[in-house]
């Protein structure tokens, strides 16, 4: 199922986020992605946290990040996600990151698992999460 | 209740610790007392985990920190924790943090309360904790 | 040197924050202090990145946090910062964090210290510093 | 060239590491992917230290992450981690992290490039890095 919505959220580099060789360190791009994709489901007027509390969780099966070009620290960077599509139990997200200038800082995807909180085993994505798309 | 517990562990400072001072940023600090304090448990024969499987959270009330003198880059830190004594459901921690030069890097107080994980209330320290001091 | 000047920014607990305890991690609220601080002087004209650049450092020499109450995850939080006063290279902040029920989560002070990047050493603040205050 | 060199190195999952999900956070296996990287030099007899003060920086340029399981608190992790092969500039590395059960938690590749500190351009891969190949 194609659901391919976009949002735009933004980040500030902070001075916990940046390493010795003067670059924000790239440990921390996964968390700036777990901020896109949350951003991205508010919007759509679901949050998170809502949705553990419906007893869905969402882990991260897979993680690719390609970075093209250091953030600095105070660089307020923009987060493009984009939820791309259904598979099963899967959903996949892209992302771009931008600095201020709109250069690439990296690109992303991830592919995160529908989870029932109860028995932690994989299920087929809520009614109202694919809602949230078919109100569109 | 005096417990004078003591007890060394080692840390390495990784790149992610680093900031672009060229420092360990302050910010990680606690994340090495809880090492410190979790590795004291430890060499007394109680993991935290178990802990937290018997019912009991230890969450922070009070944290003070001295910043004496930087840490770096892949240096091996040493952390002496001392348990210094209980009152009521509250459980007094000292630190000192010394680099590789036996330099004091930090000095450092916690306080941590025991706490019931069903009704995340105060609770006394159960018996299990206090006989790891009796048995000494 | 009293300087007084009180400042409101925000910051929401990612799930990067949480721990299993379903509370915001003890060790992440340095973090948030410097966002705290960073944002104050912000608003008053003055941002930590240009002080590097004009050549001043100001490293943490001491950190005081008590815990008060529990953040959970996608909290909203208020960190209500304020840089208290000059004595010699020292400033001296507090700050109250609060949820968006208004509940104080913590209260804070650090102490911090106007450094040279080139000697590493302590310095009187600079007058552009000073002149943030003055100009109000 | 081939390199094709195996190093085993543990980490231990912090409380500061654990999330809501009660997971060690996705977002903190980068870091552990460094600590496999850079204790493998170690055991070679090079610390990326003295990379760095020889004048290299090796920034990460490629990240990929399949999560196969979570690792939780407490966790003893063994990383393993293969310097893979060198092409121009580029260093290939390849990692699973097992837990204390022998089960795999994650499988992860990265591409790190050498960079000179004075340029921040890419560089060949200096002469004390290859020869520590060369001697096994």
């Amino acid at each position: 199922m194609i659901l391919n919505h976009e949002n735009l959220s933004q980040i500030r580099v902070r001075y916990a986020d940046t390493d010795q060789m003067g670059y924000c360190y790239y440990g921390n791009y996964p968390t700036f992605l777990e901020v896109g994709r949350v951003e991205a489901l508010r919007t759509l007027g679901l949050t998170y946290k809502t949705m553990e509390e419906q007893g869905h969780l969402m882990p991260v099966a897979d993680l690719k990040i390609k970075y093209l070009r250091p953030a600095y620290y105070d660089d307020l960077l923009t987060i493009l996600t984009r939820i791309l599509r259904i598979e099963g139990s899967r959903v996949y997200f892209d992302y771009v990151i931008f600095n201020e200038k709109k250069e690439k800082i990296i690109t992303a995807t991830t592919t995160l698992v529908f989870v029932s909180k109860d028995t932690m085993r994989p299920v087929a994505p809520p009614a109202y999460f694919l809602n949230l798309f078919h109100a569109q």
